[in-house]
């Protein structure tokens, strides 16, 4: 289908390779360089006057550079005359800087939502969106994927018995509650708590995990602080294993040296963020958002509702 | 006076802290650090209630990490209710890409513009803009302050004899104009023309110089190719010296080398963007827009006309 393009910047060209492969069709030729100064200078090789495009991008680290290129690719391909200009995210940058903590903050998951808009986004394609919330900052529409099936599928085709699903912290407990559905096993809650200020946090299990195999589910892991402590709190409390699991491998500082030195048998991850060559650990495990991607755009393309995706 | 408030990013502090000693005041406390996925993090330490605050930022190099840190800080202080967001911009980054020159091309300068508005920016101070129609791609009021009296005064203070004034190319001869103006010189043109596809540039020089001494004047110095190439031509048409003078010392790539290489005998800049470390030479003399600028925010707190510092 002529009118169908798919276009990637720098920071997940393979990701998108293999989403272009799953469609059938090839990326479309465009270079996406630097000026001396270090300026983006883009290119676009081929006609994309009245197709669909879609553009893929994770506003992973280096955060500030992957949102520049991908707002000047928006300007490019509106001032070419796209059709729509569909951004793919599969992960949000900023998407924890979503509301006022304190005083004078900035809000730049919205921020965020306005420029894309502002340059010329007609639609987001978004997966595991920190707060679902942040659908609601574009006046555009916005398709959120799920990383909870895939990640399900593969903790599903292990068979392992005497499960229980636990959620890090009590805003997760939703998400948890899907991967406990669709693995049949009870959920637990780590209840974390600060005694007194400057005292450290006490974490509390809610629910029983006493001789179970635990896999923690989280949206974002950065640090790793709050996930490793948590593991090592469910093997005090008497599980026999834990494993864990995340839509977003951000592993930034001492992520990765917390995980391998953690209680922590496994973790799964997708690729909505490249893993680095420094943030392979024999621990991790990776898991491919191309096909769901795929359909996603397909499904866009022709005009048919993408939450059919997950019925 | 308790509602100005003059706040600095990260890509100029220095000048900063010179404008706001110029003006008489403190900087404004904010923390403009990342976090650990390097996501920029803001927090704006003092209340700007109802204020005018003016934000000093150059967006040079890194230019997208400079352009995101200006953008946040302006959602923030729109959210922390100032009454008017100034954004001062001594270096604006993108200004080149300000045409389609090729199909398919981004106008990033246009983009930055709109970005800047939409973050909430109400008002633009910046200097020497690569073009004039930049001020159009606003619809918020757009001061722009000029840097050839500053430069022409520098040349002013050394008395030379014989000075003839050279536009690097047909765009500059405007300011070429100006500054030959105030030092009562003549002015000549560096003609450049390719003869045939693919084969090297001649350098024409339209006027004489034969025997005078040479002040080249451009906006953006920045790998520094076509400056030092012209300043071999002047010497070769009989200049007895040549000088040179920007305001954007942008100086990428090879830019440094190859001014230590050339006939240059001094290299007369601005602080609109930092001098590295690694781009510091004997020949370069750095004269500084922190009293302009200073002027012009006073002007603009006050509401008295900024166009007034040119009288
Ligand atoms: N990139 C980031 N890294 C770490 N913390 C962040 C980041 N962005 C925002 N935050 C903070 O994380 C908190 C929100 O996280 P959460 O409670 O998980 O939604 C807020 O206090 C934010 O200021
Ligand atoms: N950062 C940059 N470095 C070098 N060239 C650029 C940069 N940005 C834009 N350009 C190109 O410079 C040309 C315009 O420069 P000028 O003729 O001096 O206005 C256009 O062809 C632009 O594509």
């Amino acid at each position: 289908d002529p009118s169908l393009k798919v276009l990637t910047l720098n920071s997940n060209r393979k990701l998108a390779e293999e989403i272009a492969e799953k469609i059938g069709i090839e990326l479309s030729v465009c270079s996406v360089s630097r000026f001396s100064d270090g300026e983006v200078q883009i290119n676009i090789e081929e006609s994309i006057r009245g197709c669909d495009t879609f553009v893929i991008q994770s506003t992973s680290a280096p955060a500030n550079e992957h949102i520049m290129e991908l707002l000047i690719m928006i300007d490019a391909l509106k001032r070419a005359s796209a059709k729509t200009i569909n951004v793919v995210l599969p992960y949000y940058g900023y998407a924890r800087q979503d509301r006022k903590a304190r005083a004078r903050e900035p809000i730049t998951a919205k921020l965020v939502a306005n420029l894309l808009e502002t340059a010329g986004a007609t639609r987001v394609i978004s997966l595991d969106l920190h707060a679902t919330q942040i659908q609601g900052f574009f006046d555009i529409p916005v398709d959120q994927l799920v990383g909870v099936p895939l990640l399900s599928d593969y903790f599903k085709e292990k068979q392992m018995e005497d499960l229980v699903i636990v959620s890090p912290d009590h805003g997760g407990v939703v998400r948890a509650r899907k991967m406990a559905d669709r693995l049949k096993a009870p959920i637990a809650i780590i209840d974390k708590r600060r005694p007194k200020p400057n005292v450290a946090e006490v974490m509390n299990i809610v629910g029983n995990v006493d001789g179970k195999t635990c896999i923690i589910i989280d949206d974002i892991i950065d640090t790793a602080g709050t996930i490793t402590l948590a593991a090592n709190a469910l093997i005090e409390s008497g599980a026999k294993e834990v494993y864990a699991c995340c839509t977003h491998a951000v592993l930034s500082g001492p992520a990765i040296e917390r995980i391998d030195n953690s209680k922590i048998k496994e973790l799964v991850i997708t690729n909505s963020i490249p893993l680095s060559e420094d943030k392979m650990s024999p621990k991790i495990k990776q898991l491919s958002v191309a096909p769901l991607i795929a359909k996603a755009i397909i499904h866009v393309h022709e005009e048919r509702s993408v939450s059919q995706l997950f019925d």
